[in-house]
């Protein structure tokens, strides 16, 4: 698929709504099950999301949108959530991603983003030039990713106790 | 994790909705992209955790829990959602799933399940002896793997689209 941008919103506005249907009120057990030494937990999946909402994407594209003789991101910060989500409740972090994502994506819309705005570049400190098309598909894919990782981690903490099938599901040793 | 069957359930009881979240009203690029030959949709995905509903994992657990002289298995079809899903719309699945779990976790709690009966055996076609227990955990490690699949494959969409952040994002390349 090329980048639609209504296509990417579909995507980025469900995105709160299955993590509060897969994790909401789920015993505690489920929701601290991590891979091991920093990795992360779904908790954490939750926490990182929340930190990309308000330190990546949107002010990445407000950089690439102004076109300022500078166009560099600042490094995204990738376990701020362990400092961020201290104290934190599941349920204060899913309410916190559904309104910090609702808010970034009535500023998305608001921009009417056009084909020609969407080819513009900022720079990536280690990849260079990229597009904002490209950062917003990347918005999008992280999603998806960190939809993957939550239910990957969740069934690890069961591989043992699936015995022989550990043999059919992959998800257990990816 | 040890498998303890409070914790299953409440895993159990939010895949359909999780799913429903995640996929309802997409539109079909989303619902139908593939990882290529013989791999599953989003689509497939749904169908074949459908299928499950019906034949394997209460037929199975019937199966052990009546202890009769053969204990052995159906195999399982692990494509027969390619037949059954013709025709049907992905609204017609969310509404299937549903329903179909609904029912079978009235069945699972029915039973009022003890160590014991957790603890009797079936036969695995391919695996041999397999306790009850393993074939519930089983059953929500399956769950999860699909959830993490579907994201997956829907990420994969977006392989070329994310440009040089393909690197960052090892979902893309799983």
């Amino acid at each position: 698929m090329t980048f639609q941008l209504p296509d990417g919103i579909a995507v980025l506005e469900r995105t709160p709504a299955a993590f509060r249907a897969l994790l909401g009120g789920l015993p505690d057990q489920w929701i601290d099950g991590n891979e091991g030494p920093n990795t992360f937990s779904p908790f954490d999946n939750l926490g990182h999301l929340i930190h990309g909402e308000r330190t990546d994407w949107i002010p990445r594209a407000r950089i690439i949108l102004a076109q300022a003789a500078s166009r560099r991101f600042e490094p995204y910060d990738r376990f701020a959530q362990v400092r961020e989500g201290q104290g934190k409740r599941l349920a204060d972090l899913l309410d916190e991603f559904a309104v910090l994502r609702a808010r970034n994506l009535v500023t998305l819309r608001s921009w009417n983003l056009s084909d020609r705005e969407l080819a513009l570049e900022g720079e990536h400190p280690e990849f260079g030039p990229v597009t904002l098309r490209q950062l917003l598909a990347t918005w999008v894919a992280h999603d998806l990713g960190h939809v993957a990782q939550t239910s990957r981690v969740m069934a690890k903490q069961y591989r043992d106790a699936v015995g022989p099938w550990r043999a059919y599901l992959p998800v257990l040793d990816r």
